[in-house]
C-alpha cells in the first residue's frame, strides 16, 4: 500500500475564493453566541447572564415574533390536506375560518402535492398573484414570466451576480455599508465589489457624487463595472429613499448602462417617508420620457423573511425582471433550474403575503390587528433602543427610519484601540465580543459590512422583547468606556 | 440625454459559465411539455393526447405518490401550533395518533418557531437524529458536528464542489451515464469534469480499469484530479453497487488522494441486492487496516426527495462528512451560512425520515403500510415498463434493480439519425421529442446524461401510475420504426 500522503483537501488548497468569502453577520461572535446559547441550555451556570439574544441578524420568530394567524393555518392544511375532509371541525372547533381553507384548497389546486418539484421559476399561479401584487403596488403591469421564486431573497442575489458578473473584471456598485451577502457572493464568484459609501450625515442616504466618483475609480482602474446595488429601506442603516434620490440612482445607470439590483425586502418595514420601488419609478421615468429608459434593466427583490411575516426559516422569496433581455432571462431559467426549484411551501407563503385577507373577509381582522400588533411593536422597540443609545457616551444614531436594524456610530478610547489591537481585533470588533461576554447579546461590528475609514458602528436588531437587554447594553457600555479612557 | 446603447446584458456578455451549463432534465423538453400541459388545463383540445406525463424527472408526488401520513400530519401541526391545543380534536377527531403529537411538540421545542432561521448547518437536535440513524444503519458512530443540512441533495452537491474545486485545472471524476446536475455545477465553477464511463455490459456498474484510465488521461492532460462522485444506487440506470465494487473504489480513492462524494440519495429505492453505504465500507477498511484510510475523505449525500418519502417540494437533504479536515469544514460551515440555512420544514422531514414511527408505536402500521405500499407500487411498475421495452424493437434495458429510474438502449435506423441531423438534433433528442408531440410522455435523451460514442438511450422514470402511457409508448414506438425503417 502506497503512503496515502494525508487528507486531499486543507484549507491552504481548497477553493481560495470561498476562504476569502467573509460573512460577519454568521462569524465568529454568532458562533461564540451559539455556544453560550448550548451552555446555558444544557443547565450550566456561571455566565454572567442567563440568556443569549442574538441581535446580530433579523429572525422575529427566533426573538418571539408571532407568525401570522391566517399564513400558518394555510399551510397547515396544505401540508396535511386530509384536514380538508373534517371541514366542520377545523370551522366550529379548531378556529379556521372560511377563506383559510378557500385559499388552501386553490393552493393545492396550483401547487398538486407541495412535496412535488415546482417549475424551476415557481409555481405559475404564485407568480400571477405576485404580479397582480405588483400591479396594485406600483399601478403598473407587471408579467408572471418575469417573477422567478427563490429560496429567501439571498438565492435571487445568488442567481442574479452568478449571471450578471462574467469574468474577475466584472464590478459590482455596492453601497457601504452593505448586508455582507453581497460582498461574500462577489468573493465566491472572483469579481469585483466597487463600494460606494453611503452618507451617515443624510441619514445613510445615497450621495450620487459619491457613487460617481466610486465608479470612475473601478473604470480607471480596468473594472468593467455592470450593475449597482441598492438596498432600500437600507440593511444595515435602515434608511427609506426619496423618490428622487431613486430617479437619480436610475437615470446614474441609465448613463452608465448599469443592471439595477434593487434589494427591497424591507419595503414593508418603514418607520419614516414611504416606500417607493424601483420599478415604479422606473416606469415613470419610461412614461415620462418614451423610449430613453426601455433599456435599463432592474431586478428587484423580495422576501417572506422580514416585514411583518418574518418568516424566515420557509426560506420564500422572489425577484422581478424588468427591461430584461429574453435571451439572458432563459439564461437564469436554466440557472435556478439546476437546482430545481424553491421550497414549494415557501412559494405558497410568498402568495399568502403578497395577498393577505382582504377587509370584508373572514381572517380579515385578525390578520390587520396581528400585522398592526407587530409593526407597532417593532416601533416601539426601535424608539426605547434609539433612546437607550442618546444617553450613551461617545454613541450616535440617527433616527430608527425602517427595516429592522439600527447602526450606531461608536467612538471608542484610543485605550480600547490598543486592546483591539493587542487581540488582533478591530477596535469595533473587540468592543462586540466584550459586550457579548458581559451581556449575552450579539450585535455585529460595523467592520463586518464596511464603515468608513476612521469610523466605527455595530449593527444590531430591534427584534429583542423587552428593555432588560437594552439596560444591559448601556450598563456595560459605560463600565467598558471606564475601563478604557 | 446620452444614448444608451440598449440594454447592458445579452446572451454574449454574461457570464459564460452559466451560458455554457447544460442541464437537460428540465430543458428544451421539459419545458416543451410544460407547455402542452398548460395547453391543456386552459380546456384546448386538438392534441393526440390528453395528459402530459412528466417522466422526466424523479417527482414522485406530482404523479400521484402519496405522501406519508405520519410526516404530514407532524408538518401539520408544526406549521400551526396552536392545533396542539386541542388535544382532543386532534385524537378523536381527526386521526392523529399520539407519537404524532409527541414528535410535533419535540421538534418545535428544538427549532422554536420553523419560521426562525436556524443555524446554518441545521438545527442541532436534528443533525443528532440523523447521526443516530446513521450509527444504526452502518453500525459505526457519527457525530452531529460532521452533519450538513443543506436544501435537498443538489445543494448539497453545490457545496461541494464549491469547496473543493479551486480552480480551472481541478476535475472531479463523474460517472458516465451521470445526473447533469455534476456536469453543470461544474461548468458554472469551470472546473474539469473528468468523466467515466459506466459499464452498461454489467449492469451499469463501475469498472475500475476504466475510472484508471480517465484518471490518467486526465493527469496527463494536466488536470488537478480531486474527486470521484459515486450515485449508488445509481441515477439514471438504477444500478447498485456490490460491497466489493465499493471497496474498490475506496482504494482507487487512497491511492489517488482523490475525494469521494457518495450520492446515495437512492439508498432505500433497491430492488436488487443490498445498499451498502461508503461510510460503512470506509469505516470496515479503516477498522480492518487500522490508519490506512484515515485521510480518505468522504461526503455523503442524502435527501427527502427520493425514496418512499418523495417530498422533492420540501428541499430537504443533508450530508455527512468523514476524515475532512476541521479547518475545512469551518470553511464549509462559512459557505452554508452565506445562505443563512436550509429550509427548516425540510429539515424537520429529514428527522422524520431518518426517524419514523418504531414498531409498537401508534402510527408504526399505517407507516409500514404505506412504506411498503409505495415500495411495490414502485417495483410493479418497473417491472411493467421493463417488460414492455422488451418488447419494443431495437431496445435493451437491463432488469431494474433500483432509484426511479430506467435508461434502455436504443437502436435507431439510420434514416431516423439522418432526419435528426437535418433539425440540427441528436438521434436520441430526435427520438424524445417525437416522442412527446405524439403521445404526451416526456423522457429525457441519453446525451442529457453522456453515453457510449455511438450508443444511444433515454432515461424514463417509471413512476407514472396506471398501463395505459407504457401502452403510448410501445405503439409509438412501432410507428417510428416503421416510418424511418
Amino acid at each position: 500500500m502506497g503512503s496515502t500522503g494525508g487528507r486531499r483537501l486543507n484549507v491552504n488548497n481548497i477553493n481560495p475564493h470561498v476562504r476569502a468569502a467573509k460573512y460577519a453577520v454568521r462569524g465568529e461572535l454568532a458562533v461564540k453566541s451559539e455556544e453560550y446559547r448550548a451552555f446555558i441550555q444544557e443547565g450550566h451556570a456561571g455566565l454572567p447572564f442567563d440568556k443569549v439574544i442574538s441581535a446580530n441578524i433579523g429572525n422575529p420568530q427566533q426573538l418571539d415574533q408571532k407568525p401570522i394567524t391566517f399564513f400558518r393555518q394555510v399551510l397547515s392544511l396544505i401540508e396535511n390536506p386530509i384536514l380538508l375532509q373534517h371541514e366542520d371541525v377545523l370551522l366550529n372547533q379548531l378556529g379556521y375560518k372560511p377563506d383559510v381553507l378557500e385559499r388552501a384548497k386553490w393552493l393545492l389546486t396550483q401547487v398538486g402535492s407541495v412535496g412535488a418539484y415546482s417549475a424551476s421559476n415557481g409555481v405559475p399561479a404564485i407568480r400571477k398573484s405576485i404580479a397582480d401584487f405588483l400591479e396594485r403596488r406600483d399601478g403598473f403591469p407587471a408579467k408572471q414570466s418575469d417573477i422567478y421564486l427563490s429560496a429567501g431573497a439571498s438565492s435571487g442575489v445568488n442567481t442574479l451576480l452568478h449571471v450578471i458578473c462574467a469574468d474577475d473584471k466584472s464590478g459590482i456598485l455596492v453601497p457601504i455599508p452593505q448586508y455582507p451577502l453581497y460582498t461574500a457572493s462577489l468573493s465566491l464568484l472572483n469579481a469585483r465589489c466597487v463600494p460606494y459609501l453611503l452618507d451617515e450625515s443624510k441619514n445613510w442616504g445615497t450621495d450620487l457624487a459619491t457613487i460617481k466618483s466610486s465608479y470612475d475609480a473601478a473604470v480607471a482602474a480596468g473594472t468593467d463595472v455592470r450593475a449597482i446595488v441598492i438596498i432600500n429601506p437600507g440593511n444595515p442603516t435602515g434608511a427609506s429613499l426619496s423618490g428622487e434620490d431613486i430617479r437619480a440612482v436610475i437615470e446614474f445607470a441609465r448613463q452608465h448602462r448599469l443592471v439595477i439590483l434593487a434589494d427591497e425586502v424591507y419595503q414593508t418595514n418603514v418607520f419614516v417617508g414611504e416606500f417607493i420601488s424601483f420599478k415604479r419609478a422606473l416606469r415613470e421615468l419610461q412614461r415620462e420620457t418614451p423610449g430613453a429608459y426601455d433599456a435599463v434593466e432592474l431586478a428587484s427583490l423580495h422576501s417572506v423573511s422580514k416585514g411583518m411575516v418574518g418568516e424566515c426559516g420557509h426560506r420564500g422569496g422572489y425577484f422581478e425582471l424588468v427591461n430584461f433581455d429574453p435571451e439572458v432571462q432563459a439564461e437564469i431559467y436554466k440557472f435556478v433550474s439546476i437546482m430545481l426549484c424553491s421550497p414549494v411551501v415557501g412559494q405558497c407563503l410568498v402568495e399568502l403575503m403578497v395577498h393577505p385577507p382582504a377587509p370584508g373577509e373572514p381572517s380579515y381582522e385578525l390578520y390587520r390587528q396581528e400585522y398592526d400588533g407587530i409593526f407597532e411593536s417593532l416601533r416601539g422597540r426601535a424608539a426605547a433602543l434609539h433612546k437607550a443609545f442618546a444617553q450613551m457616551e461617545g454613541v450616535e444614531c440617527g433616527e430608527p427610519q425602517g427595516s429592522m436594524y439600527l447602526f450606531p456610530t461608536i467612538a471608542l478610547p484610543e485605550k480600547a484601540a490598543e486592546a483591539a489591537r493587542a487581540e488582533g481585533r478591530s477596535p469595533d470588533e473587540f468592543y462586540c465580543m466584550r459586550l457579548l461576554e458581559a451581556t449575552g447579546v450579539c450585535v455585529v461590528p460595523g467592520s463586518g459590512f464596511g464603515q468608513k475609514e476612521g469610523s466605527l458602528h455595530f449593527r444590531t436588531t430591534f427584534l429583542a422583547p423587552g428593555t432588560e437587554w437594552v439596560g444591559s447594553i448601556v450598563k456595560f457600555h459605560k463600565e467598558f468606556m471606564d475601563k478604557y479612557r
